[in-house]
């Protein structure tokens, strides 16, 4: 059967908890970029193109990512699923592999013009079916979460864990509590105090202790505890 | 930049908890078929093959799945990540997107003659990067193990705890203990009692208990407590 020309895309989510409303809390962030050009010109699409010949499909998100935000703050990149459906955009077929990255929080990455950080929860206009991939995305981050230490790509190197519970509830979408979060986490030896505490606690109170992630990459943190192999 | 032919194919591991030595524990195995043909004839294959126009990833996967095996015996199907290293076969360049399908102990699909299970441990000659793919869905399927009920897959409608301590061993690659595992996937409510007894109880002791998993699709069971949602 001859076959329609069909072209390979990667499109990437970097996600990044920021404060959007000045004296809210923060809230989750991805990076898009505005068409000046049609096919729908003024809609906003998520950072990616076309994979070239000589280059597999992470070299690819990384060059293409660096086309609109410095790729050394982004602290972890993985694919997540394909968008494969034969009319997802018109003309020549167009099968996407999308990415989730992620941007820790304060980090302010230099954007071009055309570039910026929306709230996932009130997104502008978005390009074919880039809406779709952005929750998409927000949703494997979300389960992520629950099963393996990804939050440290969205912390600072050093936090309270109010800090940490702010981060999550931006991510997750409901409220979380520090004291549980960081028994959970602690007892998984996510998260480890560093033995610091920070310079200026709030109020005149007592400093709050500072902790870190014990792990810079990604693991699953959660194993039944029936089935790990035998040590 | 004028582009190279490329191709989008899909590759599926099938997988199956199976008595390969009579006599011994049961073994993880994947369905390969032998080419009768070259390239790299006489050397074993997934079940998989080119994305045509009208079909997305899924559809694609499925009907190729059924040109080697009933699909109705898949108990669970999904994607895994995507090989597109330029050159991982020779020729026109060749993206594949991999997939899990995983078909309950005990079942015996029909297979066409050209068509085997083998065991992961001891694979044949395969054609260029399908080893590599095997072993890859091999170890996502250890992964979602510890953190998914994704078991309800490989295991018969109701059993023994025995039986499903075996399957677990045969995908894990190692023991595990199975008043360790009951406990631990029924405090996750994962599987749960029938309230019924097998029929024959081994060497005329009491008769065992039967068990059932509570959920017959993908599920995360394993979510940090302090990250549930509001109820």
């Amino acid at each position: 059967m001859p076959h329609r020309s069909t072209v390979h895309e990667v499109l990437i989510a970097v996600f990044q908890v920021r404060t959007f409303i000045a004296g809210q809390p923060p809230e989750l962030g991805v990076l898009l970029w505005q068409r000046a050009l049609d096919p729908d010109k003024g809609s906003w699409s998520l950072p990616g193109g076309v994979l070239e010949d000589d280059e597999d499909l992470s070299t690819s998100a990384r060059r293409q990512l660096a086309e609109k935000v410095d790729v050394r703050t982004v602290a972890h990149l993985e694919q997540l699923s394909i968008f494969s459906d034969p009319d997802r955009v018109p003309g020549s077929r167009r099968i996407a592999s999308n990415f989730l990255g992620l941007v820790p929080i304060y980090s302010e990455p230099k954007l071009p013009s055309d570039t910026a950080w929306h709230p996932v929860a009130r997104l502008p206009r978005t390009s074919f079916d880039h809406g779709t991939v952005v929750l998409h995305a927000r949703n494997r981050l979300v389960a992520k979460l629950s099963y393996t230490n990804i939050a440290f790509a969205l912390a600072p190197v050093e936090f309270a864990m109010s800090t940490l519970r702010e981060i999550y509830a931006a991510a997750l979408g409901y409220q979380v509590d520090a004291t549980n979060l960081g028994r959970v986490l602690g007892r998984r030896k996510v998260v480890e105090p560093t033995g610091r505490t920070s310079p200026s606690g709030k109020s005149g109170g007592r400093p709050p202790a500072l902790y870190r992630f014990t792990e810079s990459s990604l693991r699953v943190t959660d194993e039944f505890a029936a089935l790990r192999p035998p040590s």
